[in-house]
């Protein structure tokens, strides 16, 4: 069986995935870009120099394997996107995924193909649903939740995420939108571990016990 | 000048410093001793065996060169020890503490002197009143903030904390007593560091700039 994976989600110390308002102009609203700097220092993203730690390994080892991902609709879009006929992410022409995408909305539109392999679906669907056609389009290859935090959320309390990669940034955010609410206890289905990185972020690996 | 800190506090995945409810029977709530196993594992807390890397350090750095504490209620007692004129606290005749101990409380009663150097002094006092009551007490030395979280981030919110030391355990508690709230943006006062253990927790601490 395909695994369930999460990669790369950065959290602040108290457990925001994002800041607040999200707009056009602000994707992860009042924590701007502290919550990835980490990640957009490696080679894996920079590709010409870059760091080449622990963080790089982490940073490239979000797509290894993937055939399809599954976003929530604030990760595809400001908020009224959908109101936007023209709006097909933020990402431009290509964007960075080459894989079928399932962006879960209340207002689905046809599928959108881009350039690059990245084909968004629109769907309106439970996670149990949604997971169902990623597998399907993702065939043995495994399928990623690329977020936001409530999305993440949802997914791991229908007990459907196999391995869950958050990243805690030493911040303090105060507001915004948390990953860890409702998921009292869940960490007794899974492996924890820690690894602290040089760059003063934490990688939390959450992996599914006898995977 | 001396410095104000903070050790071993124990916070969960969510920010939780406390489970939920506190009761006479149940001094951490729902989280029972899940907070505080990495500390009585080590040699520190045990003192006959007990683990001696880096969890142990920290433990036995807890009362190097303290010369007062100052804690909440809630950690002195359970809800309604002050209609309770026995309660001398959780911890019998021979409190750990050894030095003067203010504990703050909208109910003062005279000051009670316990075996091994400890006095409990009972203040309805804001932060600042209170530690400069705790800083005479303890002459040149340092002042620790026991907690709870209410009390730490009390402290920290009003600029007197010098060195935090958090500790995380990869539990998501749900629900409880949360450190980080009211906090945003005060890391930028200090330099931060994380610590892996191989126990499982992170050690956070957070020294002021410039000291």
């Amino acid at each position: 069986m395909s695994l369930v994976r999460v990669h790369n989600f950065s959290i602040s110390l108290d457990g925001f995935g994002a800041g607040e308002p999200q707009t056009e102009d602000t994707p992860m609203g009042h924590a701007g870009h502290r919550l990835h700097e980490w990640m957009t220092a490696t080679h894996a993203w920079q590709h010409t120099g870059g760091s080449r730690g622990v963080d790089n390994l982490y940073t490239q080892d979000t797509d290894t394997g993937i055939g399809a991902e599954i976003m929530g609709a604030g990760k595809y879009g400001y908020p009224g996107w959908h109101d936007d006929a023209d709006w097909t992410g933020w990402w431009g022409s290509n964007p960075p995924f080459h894989t079928p995408v399932f962006v879960l909305t209340h207002h689905p539109r046809p599928p959108l193909e881009m350039d690059g392999g990245t084909t968004f679906h629109f769907i309106d669907a439970a996670p149990a649903e949604a997971l169902a056609a990623a597998r399907e389009a993702a065939g043995d290859a495994d399928v990623r939740i690329g977020g936001g935090a409530t999305v993440i959320r949802d997914f791991m309390a229908a007990g459907l995420i196999d391995y869950l990669h958050a990243v805690v940034v030493p911040i303090v955010l105060g507001h915004g939108s948390r990953l860890w609410d409702g998921l009292e206890g869940q960490e007794a289905d899974y492996q924890i571990e820690s690894i602290c990185s040089p760059s003063g972020v934490t990688h939390l690996t959450f992996t599914r016990r006898g995977l």
